[in-house]
């Protein structure tokens, strides 16, 4: 949805464009390194936030309605009034950029709801800083808990990684979400065929469609991220190490995977419509021969029934005496001959 | 719509090509720097524009049918002929020329009538030259208006910029307004969906016909802004500060995603028509179905009548005692038997 | 239309393509420079010409299929066999070659033909050497009769300049012939949708199908034009001055326009179809409702007619007395209540 | 077709994987200069061929199924097994190979069988050396009978030229010949076109989609042509002249003109296509208004007479002295009335 | 399929996403040389491998869902854990890395299964390290036994290479293999075509639609290919050898064919959809013209025959001597009226 609240602001100008999502504004400060690892609930950045060389401080914070609190935050931070404005803009689409303090990535977090049929996005944005790392979220819901577990069980090497390495593990965590909403995109694919070839029904059509609009709209919030996390891999600010570059390509391979997938997904579904069409036609071919052949056969036979009912005085074959049997084995004949053809024709 | 008036002339021939949309031309002269801010509507420029090395003098010009005003403007400015020509060209594509004394862009204003579901667009010319800003609109219509106000209350940077940053400024409030044009396309594909899947009438077609001209015709005109604004943001102009840079960078974001949006929006319009299409097949198998489950059933019966309508001499049937009976014994045989066939069927 | 009369030949060998669309051959002699201007209509070019530094002498040719003449000319000038082999073979996509002796040029003029629904192209071959300009038409309709005037009349900067100019001009008079037959399509296409929408006749889809022909037929002239004026533009060969790329630059934005609307009036031509399947559709499910309406409410109400117009001794109901007033009452009760049934459907 | 004769054996193995066309293997060695030309069929090579620096030595295969043969040649002329695996290898898509030796292309002739609807390909494989020129072609037939002919008559240059010359020259043959295709296409495309508008036959559809097969296949045999000839004229192997690029860049554009006109065939029967449905849609609906309209008009009027035709004792119409001839002024008047809203809907 | 597994964890993780296809995990360990072939089953990797400078050993392993067993070999060969990860993990698209000890590429081998009609893809890694190739696939089944015999043969140039020639040979297997596929493929779509054409039935669509399918899977197996083989010619890895390349460069073009031919089908198939569509349209057109014809012949037949049926009193048509005789003669005059307008239009 584009935002037509801020038409003719000055740029820099902090807008909440999103629906509040959530109650309060929950902040959480991380703080690890190799040996230590803190995690506290925080409602306000000032007092609580001390930052220190050898120690990776991050900060989570859910719920962008409070202008206020962000403005204060990104004070504190030193953070861009740009990188402010767009992480409450919530309209934004994945992208990656530069500044003399840190880099700003957005990416976009998906869900499938498969009632509705209808994909959910919601704006993620991280600031990674020269010691910290801020991470934005529209709702409450626990998307990083897997890397909170990964923290304090310090699996892996995430401990003994910088920043840069979080908001990769981030974003990471947020393509491999992905994978589940193609999968449920996936089944309702495979859903949708088998209703299809089965006894296509009056909302079959709309199923499609709205899950046309759904890969429509997944597409929209991957596709740019390619770029975005390409930009990542190959910048050479002072925040990013060169050790993460492995992981940058290999995030990036599962972007581009995901992509395919879409792009197969989007294939799948036209090719449901032409598959609806033709069993549309097919039943509506077999339903009108029906009734043509029906029709065809009765029609001559009504016919003659007619004529022998009529009035006039005149009529010698009524006075036959086996007038009506004759009837009856003419009346049958055509029928023959009828179905013969029909059946020659293979519309029996 | 190509211009066929001009054909053959030399380049640089001033012809106005569009429709007249106001009475006369309004000037209005805006000089601003850091401490001064100062409008004035005149009629002509000689006399009014005095041009300072450190006041930025905008003249925002609307009606462009004046082709001898439009024609001194240009000498006052010292602006190239071939600018004065697209300038009154008013079927450019968007597009970005530099020129020794200044930077030139098109771009077009767009407006969505969702009445006539059309894009109506209207021209917007600007130089941007040393001291100076011109912009030239078709209409009277307030599109600058918060750019005004910004300057007046002197919010955001924009008085301690250059003329430059102001053709950021009015090129970026076009492109704001196209979200708005986009939100009011997204509205009627919306509601158009709800009137394709419930009832789709007689004019439903012909509004998604419609819908797709409207996003040609955005696409059209929003398609080669991006180049420019691209152009823009590379050249290096002496008129052009590296400041504005990473405000045209975010400019072009902007336009790459209303682009996004047209091609999200075109295919939801493609969509539209296969909906309408299954809608309206699916629609017809019901009728037809309807149509052959009742003709196929009642047709036996209908002859089974006409036959013990007929008035031979000699048909025992008629006077057995029970005839009539069995008659109707047998006839409600058939319609049973059919009627389950159908029902095996799911044709009812 | 591919040309087969020449597989096999050893290249440069001149074979005329073409259909003779005029029966001689005429030669137009112009010779300006900013002093003089002096027009000749010649026969042959031995004697008529006589080359000078300071004037550019183009030589209009109208009428291809007298290949010795042409070669003849070609020797005069030395020009390229290749040039001349492409000069007399119509065929030719639009492109542009460098010689040792000059520049040499292929542009298609178009005309469309609203009545056939056709696009009509001549090839205009255009030679630059070094103080000529040949110029090869297979018609002799005056296309470039504005340049003469504008030579003519030393309106804009024409006569001050050398051959490359010319070219420039001659080509941009092609490419602005384009835009009326891009009107005349634009036309075209307005008309057939108001004729789907209104009412479609057996010849509405093969006119769409001509105007698809016809887009087709000038993409395919247009669409290498672009590749050709880029080359040229990028030309730094001697016969051509630096002071006209600015004007090339101006008609390669143009070709980009022209090929700009070319695609969008395919992509509106490809919505006719859409709009004419679901027009015919649409109607067709009307046509069928109607039909289904009538025949389900009439058919057990004949059927019921039919009963009682057996005859069978012993049926009771005949013997009623108000038999006949309680059928009727029954018809109109299920007429009744099959139509509230479609009303319902909104099949009405 | 692809070919599993060859799975898992190592590169260089020669395999014939197409179908033998002809009886023998026929060997044509032609040797020319400027001065000497001299043909000769000979049956094997090493006796009769002796290369010589100032003569072109062209070996002329047909008939690639004698893999011993190719194979004596092949090492009787040092060329490379991995080469002539692809000579017998028929199914190799249009390619060009640098190897130390000289130049290996593969190019695909082409033939439209009309009656079947079908391109029928062979495989042409040309290898330039340093003083020989080797062809090899499936069938007997003459495709380079007019080559021969030129050098015969030492027309053009061709014999005052080196081999690379005479390969340009084998493959402009089959290029040119490309065009003899495509007439018979278009005239095919013409011909349904005509076909569809006048009278659409059981046969019509499926005359479509065989030719939309064979642009399918054309396709496929020219599209990697384009990339052959221009590594071909990028090529700086020293058995090619720098004399010879001028002739490979015209080969180059008119290999892209061939693209040109198959995807402006491709798009024309897509056309087809579309015309064909709205064609049979507006057929079948002109069907359906017919039907609809006869069985809406007689259905009411059929069901009064079936009313007026039943048996019941009390039924005062019947006897009323004029009760015919007013239901037949009411039928008349019905009729009327539905006539008159047919006609008023555009229907009849 | 998307894995579901691994979200959130941490990169190299090893876990087995793919289907466990057979009970063990087969160990083969090839040795050979110029000199020596020695071919030994092993359960476990480090008594049995003694790796020599001179010697290539292959281990190849079948079977993955040993999570344990491939950590112990990746160990024992030194191969990097992100390697390991994307062995197992069976979901991954083709690719090629460079590690510091080696080159690691994932293939996929395909199989059509003609009865379900559905492509099944098994994962192939295989990593070339100094001395030693190792390749990991999912089932026992013997794809790589050519090679395996050429090497026992010595046949060709095999052993006389190194390791990243025993990759190039495993993956040409592969792709060898894709032809047997797309073979399948053809004439399966050669089949539909037919039955399109001589008699649609109610599964036909739902064959096409999986036929569609099937190319979807194939082209997202194949389509990374291309760009793996591409890098992994162009890498200057010091286990590469130059004399390679040129073998790559031919598989390179291998795979360019059939994704040529992938893209084939998918036209075709396309095509198939058209043509069964226009197949239906065609057929029901015919279905609707029997029925109309039939319809309109009789309905004003019985009609008539209804009216003279009527029991009114005063019908003075009834009593006339020849009215009976009369009325055959209208009927069949109205009959033949139509017979003739139906031939007209051509629908007899």
């Amino acid at each position: 949805m584009p935002n037509r609240k801020k038409i003719g602001l000055p740029p820099g100008s902090m807008i909440f464009t999103g629906r509040r999502k959530m109650e309060d504004t929950h902040l959480k400060l991380v703080r690890y390194n190799e040996n230590i690892y803190e995690v506290e609930r925080v409602t306000n950045v000032s007092p609580a936030v001390d930052l220190q060389p050898d120690v990776v401080t991050w900060l989570d914070v859910r719920g962008l309605h409070d202008v206020k609190l962000i403005e204060e935050i990104g004070r504190f931070f030193h953070v861009h009034p740009l990188v402010l404005e767009d992480i409450v803009d919530t309209s934004q689409r994945p992208k990656f950029e530069e500044y003399d303090d840190g880099l700003f990535l957005i990416v976009r977090a998906l869900e499938f709801d498969d009632k509705e049929m209808e994909i959910k996005t919601e704006q993620v944005g991280i600031f990674v800083g020269k010691d910290f790392v801020l991470s934005f979220q529209e709702r409450a819901e626990d998307l990083f808990a897997p890397i909170e577990q990964r923290l304090a069980n310090s699996s892996g090497k995430i401990r003994r990684r910088r920043g840069d390495y979080l908001a990769y593990a981030l974003i990471d965590t947020v393509v491999d979400n992905y994978l589940v909403t193609l999968e449920k995109i996936e089944k309702e694919v495979d859903v949708l065929e088998e209703v299809i070839m089965d006894r296509p029904e009056a909302n079959t059509k709309g199923r499609i469609h709205e899950l046309r609009l759904a890969t429509l709209a997944l597409r929209k919030a991957v596709h740019p991220l390619r770029e975005a996390i390409n930009r990542f891999a190959d910048s050479d600010h002072e925040v990013k190490s060169e050790d993460t570059d492995v992981f940058l390509r290999d995030l990036y391979d599962h972007t581009i995977q995901v992509m395919d997938m879409i792009e197969t997904y989007r294939d799948m579904i036209n090719g449901l419509y032409d598959l609806y069409l033709s069993e549309i036609s097919f039943k509506m071919n077999n339903v009108m021969q029906t009734l043509t052949v029906m029709s065809t056969i009765f029609i001559p036979l009504s016919f003659l029934a007619g004529v022998y009912g009529m009035n006039f005085d005149n009529m010698p074959e009524l006075h036959s005496r086996d007038g009506y049997y004759v009837l009856w084995a003419v009346m049958l004949g055509i029928a023959g001959i009828l179905l013969l053809y029909f059946w020659r024709k293979n519309w029996l």
